[in-house]
């Protein structure tokens, strides 16, 4: 495929991902604002209808127009199991990242699209209807915050870095002891902590500069970090395991950080192990 | 004084406060968007300077009109020490509640007014510019969103809660330890965890729902939580001292949530001393 080709076709992709996601933001937007107005079973009840009416209709848009792509989602894996991710051009999809700040309406939600191909990721989008805020990438073509080029931070020390990372999910004694000793390790070592409660803006908020290092471990699958990639190395980011290791998308693990600052963040995640 | 007088003076103040709160919210929003321009050490002096123009700014729109109040600033403070809070009607600005945020461009960032009466919290103002959310209360009138009524959450059990804190600025261990000690006794107890960087917004956080639980120890002074202390009270919250102890604005100590999460938030920071 000629190279001027390919650039066309990628563009295209991103298109119809911009439109996915702009028609899935209306969706979360409308039930943003209303999950005031439900009782707590009624949440848990508009968060599933939300997640899933979003991922038909990002699955629906793509499908028609990509019927040979293939496509792995949030909702769809956690109905149907796992599908696994093949060299087929294929779109990861989280409707809705930051279900828990849907819920108590923390405007830090967003739908998180990448398209990998040959297994690496692609194109990704990453829109907060809230706060209305869209970022793009395509590898090789940079990456954009509401059409403006972005890139990362230029810090080089760690403590003048902005870090942010995520309790997760789980409430075991073991799960939350790591991650608790993980923050006290890195709080003498950076400038201050951030907790948004959602992967995918983590990763833009690498990728814009806003944040300087984040890391996140035992989210909920490709879906979150699929789009976010793509965006992070355009805008000059690395994206890595926090072992240091490199990123695998497949495993549920993430760091991101600019260039200078992956080293010394890997060093006190290794002392932390 | 008659009620009705008051009523319109209280409501004059305020449509006050929020002119200057505009005011200044302009001047950081274009500080904002020119921090990623600037290296670190012009970083520094732009917090600086904005703080600066932004405080001389609100004070001299408020002094104007008021010639007779009293003034409490974090800049004023920290040029020419505390000044004394008395019974006599006293505005408490801070020009720029979260710096960090600032320099780093996160977009958590706001200008926090207070006026108190009797050493009462009376009229509060928090504005972020950058997503243009206006929160303001007058003591007995109710509490607002950008003109819309606002009221706390409706949770009633610590587990269904998302709490916000922050990690402060002190950086010796003692301090550090206290900290995540506290985070990890908190994490078997809530939902989730969000740190935003700034004490203004996340008393707002509380007022309108987003946020159920907040508490923060050890910040700047009375200009961080001046302004929110109304709001959250006027928005059915309450506002105390995370020893369970009544809220004094002086402390640099505070907590907020919904009515009927106080005791348990108590309860667990309690365990933690």
């Amino acid at each position: 495929m000629a190279d001027n080709l390919n650039d066309s076709l990628l563009s295209e992709f991103l298109a119809s991902a911009v439109d996915a996601a702009h028609k899935a933001g209306e969706v979360i937007r409308k039930g943003f604002y209303s999950t005031k107005h439900v009782e707590h079973k009624g949440q848990v009840d508009l968060v599933t209808e939300t997640d899933k009416a979003c991922e038909d209709l990002i699955f629906n848009h793509l499908k028609h127009l990509y019927p040979s792509h293939k496509f792995i989602g949030e909702e769809t894996t956690a109905a149907f199991g796992t599908t696994q991710l093949t060299h087929e051009p294929t779109w990861i999809v989280d409707p809705l990242d930051g279900t828990t700040n849907f819920v108590h309406g923390f405007p830090f939600v967003c739908v998180s699209i990448g398209l990998t191909i040959g297994k690496v990721p692609t194109v990704g989008v990453v829109y907060n209807p809230i706060i209305n805020e869209l970022f793009t990438g395509i590898r090789g073509k940079g990456a954009f915050l509401n059409g403006n080029p972005i890139k990362v931070s230029s810090k080089t020390e760690l403590i003048n870095s902005l870090l942010a990372t995520e309790a997760g999910t789980k409430r075991d004694k073991l799960s939350i002891d790591a991650c608790t000793q993980r923050i006290n390790s890195l709080l003498f070592k950076v400038r201050s902590l951030r907790m948004t409660g959602s992967c995918a803006l983590n990763l833009c908020g690498i990728a814009c500069g806003r944040l300087d290092v984040c890391f996140e471990l035992g989210f909920g699958g490709p879906w979150d970090v699929a789009g976010g990639a793509v965006i992070v190395r355009e805008a000059g980011g690395v994206i890595f395991d926090p072992s240091g290791a490199d990123f695998d998308i497949t495993s549920q693990r993430v760091a991101a950080s600019n260039p200078f600052l992956k080293d010394a963040l890997v060093d006190v995640l290794r002392q932390t192990e």
